[in-house]
């Protein structure tokens, strides 16, 4: 017998039919004699809807009431699906983020997991029950509700799997397992059987979409396995583990990418201290997210600085930043509205020598161009321009030896 | 500066631009130097939409998760309010049945409100808040969600009114008050300025259906003065409170009346011990409210026997005694499909003889048959033809002196 906690997103539960069928297979999990834990996401489009009302009201909702107003989406979920299994004759209880409890911080809209009560799971559960929590919902030090951000109900699950010591945390979502990269435009992409958090990490922000960051972080503070898998289908999917020895055989686990990037440059900047705290303060102030940021070797007290920035902040970084270069004195600023990045990451970077010089060889040969380099660990980033993106996806895919050689050409 | 609870109906809130109006409302009262609890219900359609949601899923959902689904309604309405009160640059927080918290009995669906915390409301009063409470909803002792069935938002205002010590508790509506019989049948009717508890549960449960009648009991228990008035006017509107001297003045304060009744009668049953308990087990087991009962005085040892039941019963009830008729051995069983009650109500009544011969007189006079009589100490009903209906009240209303003269006939 195991103690499962699974997952379903809003796209599993976007309507009665889909909770119908979401509630016969964690019935079939719990006749083959495990507990369940359930947590759900708001059917598909009603958070979206939720906060359109609120935008209806004001431009600006206040964001204590606006986490009361749409943390009623996982509510209705919860309900329903436990109503579901009742007609099916089983038992089943729904629970919302105060009655679980589930305590977070006061940030409203992003509050974060504190710690989570389970003595009324457990007890629901050792009564033979299948046990619904609303994802995305907790309730701060004042018994105020929050809610956890898009996404939030990937993190309710792994930190209720981490607080229940479950034997795994399964996320049932509409693809079918992590991939060595975007099958959409790399057709041989492979689905992994593994892979460690800290690949993860970096796949998930460095463009693929299928986990929660956060949710990650928290698997792997907790040790929590989580399996990635399929709401239409039984088969296996991937499972997010802690590093193996296994792992570092393979030198390269997956290939990232990010598009609709920029890139800034200000040239020939005078190499002293605080300059760059005076170049990025009035762009972290306007709340824009710096990606990556690269500095020449300075050459008689010049320096070249070159950062990436979201397409959608690029006239904004560049008026700001021309507003200070003026005032530090460097000569000009230029700019990149299309860049994209493509990333190898793999644990087994760590012991295999000469990745990224494979990695630029690969890009040099299709004569793209690379314009900066960044790297970590486990990680290697290119900036190139955006319309080489799918082209350096497919290289570097082929050339780290990930393709799926039963699968045809495009 | 008095301390006042307001609670606005499903049609009061029932668009963000209805919210916004309620809002601009308890603003007023607000400026105006009184501490405001608003009870909201959820907007006009909204827990229709989600019990049939909940019958899309099983015909038979289960009453705990039921709950858990409707009680969504009143919270969209409290948080959309206060972002509302907030864009007008006043303080509001809202507040679930759980916060609050509100303790009441787990009889799902219709539970009964058992205490009151006010801690944290009287705390958020006097930081100058305008408080926002989810109306309908409360926390059983498991700490599970309840509802208290229809109408409980009236109770849930005259309840928080009463552990508040609340100056008086106003009932917002879309009529301006309480009215000495129904309007749109007798043109002349005239709002009350003030009427007893005892009268205006009378009122209500004989078929006026301006307030929920558990809220009324609740006002009476705890002597909370009731201001039922109009949502789209500032005029004063009905105080329902205590009996007072004055009261006794008026022989007769209005005129109530319910239709779709039916009359079953069973002729000439063996008046043994133990007969009505065989005749009523069947009807009572099957859910049927029976309303009105009447037995003639015994002659010979047989006894007629008459009772009122919904309309819509009426069918299943005649098949239940037409069953025990036989085997207690009565003579026959009598139905009449079409009745109609017609009541007199007036704590006057206990100081004025001859109101039920004036009301019988009153009937006679328009060759108006009665049926079947019942009276207790306020309250005179007599069971008539359903055609007779509009014309006795009417008539009622005139011999008791409660047309408005002012205005005209209709």
């Amino acid at each position: 017998m195991a103690l499962i906690v699974q997952k379903y997103g809003g796209t599993s539960v976007g309507s009665i039919e889909k909770i119908r069928g979401v509630a016969e297979r964690v019935v079939k999990h719990h006749k083959e004699g495990n507990q369940i834990v359930v947590v759900l996401s708001a059917m598909a489009g009603q958070t979206d809807f939720l906060i359109q009302l609120a935008h209806e009201m004001t431009d600006d909702p206040d964001p204590r009431e606006l986490d009361v107003l749409v943390s009623t989406g996982e509510q209705v979920s919860v309900a329903l699906f436990a109503m579901a299994v009742k007609t099916m004759g089983y038992d089943a209880r729904s629970f919302l983020g105060f009655q679980v409890a589930i305590h977070t911080s006061n940030l409203y809209g992003k509050a974060r997991i504190h710690n989570i009560e389970t003595d009324r799971i457990v007890k629901e559960l050792q009564k033979g029950r299948i046990v619904a929590v609303a994802g995305f919902q907790g309730l701060d030090e004042n018994g105020d509700i929050t809610t956890l951000g898009r996404g939030g109900s990937d993190t309710t699950a792994v930190a209720l799997a981490a607080s229940l010591k479950a034997d795994v945390c399964e996320i049932y979502t509409d693809v079918d397992g992590v991939y060595t990269t975007d099958p959409s435009i790399c057709p041989k992409a492979k689905r992994l059987d593994f892979i460690s958090y800290e690949e993860m990490l970096e796949m998930a922000s460095q463009g693929a979409k299928v986990l929660e960051i956060r949710s990650v972080e928290f698997a792997k503070k907790y040790n929590v396995p989580i399996h990635v898998r399929s709401t239409f289908s039984n088969e296996r999917g991937t499972m997010v583990i802690a590093e193996t020895k296994d792992m570092e055989r393979v030198m390269v686990s997956g290939v990232a990418y990010s598009k609709n990037d920029s890139r800034v440059t200000i040239k020939k900047v005078p190499d002293k201290p605080g300059v760059a705290s005076q170049i990025f303060e009035p762009i972290f102030k306007s709340g824009i997210v710096v990606d990556m940021i690269v500095q020449n070797t300075s050459e008689d007290g010049l320096t070249d600085m070159t950062f990436t920035v979201p397409q959608s902040d690029f006239y904004k970084t560049m008026k700001l930043v021309s507003g200070v270069a003026g005032k530090i004195g460097a000569e000009k600023v230029l700019g990149d509205e299309g860049v994209a990045k493509v990333s190898i990451i793999g644990v087994g970077m760590r012991s295999h020598a000469g990745v990224a010089q494979k990695m630029f060889a690969a890009l040099a040969k299709e004569n793209i161009n690379i314009m900066m380099i960044s790297t970590s660990e486990i990680k290697v980033s290119c900036v190139i321009e955006e319309k080489y993106t799918e082209l350096a996806v497919r290289v570097l895919h082929k050339a780290f030896g990930l393709d799926d050689e039963k699968k045809a050409n495009q």
